[in-house]
């Protein structure tokens, strides 16, 4: 194997780099070249790569792969600007591979995952999906992801797609609503810490029982009374939240009993 | 301590007698009377109490607390059949003790935590929540509550009504969310064990970082084009829920960003 397959340019600074660039590091990919807008989250990165500062798009080595760890609207401006022999990988979960000019060697590199600055990754179990429009970048991109993860994937962009649509409800949409609980928790002047036992059950449960069979609570018993105090209780966004979860609980079940 | 304080009668043979019945046998409260509707799930608790065969409400003892473990819609038609010379208690998590005739010795015994019958909880963890309009029953129900559980509380109805709320949210609404994530990664034919890094990570990191500052994905990043890729390929209240939800995201990190 060519070790220079393992020399590679890294774009971003973000929370995706913040994880892929130690971990790159610690699996002796080496980082020769970063490049970032933000100069202040590339500085605590530079540590893990061999290059003493940042440097611009145009400077990247045309000789090696790009790896673009940035939000997905910045991808196609970034690439305008890079040389076009340059190969890259993006780490977008929803940018269709399709949208790059089939002239360029472009691939995915996408780990399915929530990165957040402060919280180190254990990188070797999270799922990293694979994709390119050329043999030999799907095949480097393969052996990169194996570097770091033990969950290797080779997807299209169409089941990509699918895959972090369901990543939004499991992550995004899980969290913002612990967000909501959080917040009302305060206004109540609650110790979240009373919830815990009930937010470590919801998720234990489903190691045994489907979400569908786990669900419980007022909107589950169909429990009216209850559904308008709580409703009483909320106003704004949140409250249109609450009817519309209860709504989808209930539309859920009854669907349920009718085709039975 | 009298050890006929221990010995009660329950009424119901849902999710929430099934995790009680058992919890307070173990704990040496003798369960002398059951009373329940529904005969086949009575049946499988019937073991853990001295009871040979369940019994109607009109035969319950006058000398002993009756637990009332049915949801809320039945506490009130179930007290009007019960004498009213029996003290008695009831699980749930929203009526308020005031709806109870003052006449009768009356209070709450609420667990918080999610119950299904497949699933064995353990009561030592689970927050009790107590309260009762006379105070020798208060005093009996927190002694009832220490033997089964080390977190234990006297909360009035209007904090307990609270604590319900949040806690709609933290579980029911999660666990929906997560019935919707499955449904999906079914419809696309994925492996939802896919996901279980994700859905482990989304709760672990919550103990290091709020969900306000744990949150991420396309709403949060304001990424309006993946917003309306993913929203193409929903329909019915399922759309509705994305878009609902990743509006409340940017709401909210709009109004901090405007704050700030």
């Amino acid at each position: 194997m060519n070790d220079d397959l393992f020399k590679i340019s890294v774009v971003g600074s973000g929370n995706v780099a913040s994880q892929l660039i130690p971990a790159l590091s610690r699996s002796k990919v080496v980082i020769t070249h970063l490049s970032s807008r933000n100069e202040q989250s590339a500085q605590g990165l530079l540590g893990h790569t061999t290059a003493h500062k940042t440097c611009q798009i145009e400077e990247l080595p045309l000789n090696q792969l790009a790896l673009l760890c940035v939000p997905d609207d910045q991808i196609l401006p970034i690439l305008h600007r890079l040389d076009p022999r340059i190969e890259v990988a993006y780490t977008s979960g929803n940018l269709h591979l399709n949208q790059i000019e089939t002239s360029r060697s472009a691939g995915v590199f996408y780990p399915l995952q929530t990165f957040s600055r402060e919280r180190v990754i254990d990188m070797s179990a999270v799922p990293m999906l694979i994709e390119a429009n050329t043999k030999p970048l799907e095949s480097q991109l393969l052996t990169l992801a194996k570097r770091i993860s033990k969950k290797v994937y080779t997807k299209t962009s169409d089941e990509r797609q699918q895959v972090h649509q369901v990543a939004v409800w499991v992550n995004n949409f899980t969290n913002h609503i612990l967000y909501h609980a959080r917040d009302l928790s305060g206004q109540y002047e609650l110790d979240f810490s009373l919830f815990e036992p009930l937010l470590r059950e919801t998720i234990d449960k489903l190691a045994v029982l489907s979400p569908e069979n786990a669900q419980t609570g007022p909107a589950r018993r169909g429990d009216q009374r209850t559904i308008q105090s709580h409703l009483s209780q909320l106003s704004g966004i949140r409250k249109e939240i609450y009817d519309l979860l209860s709504r989808s609980i209930m539309e859920t079940y009854s669907s349920k009993t009718s085709k039975k």
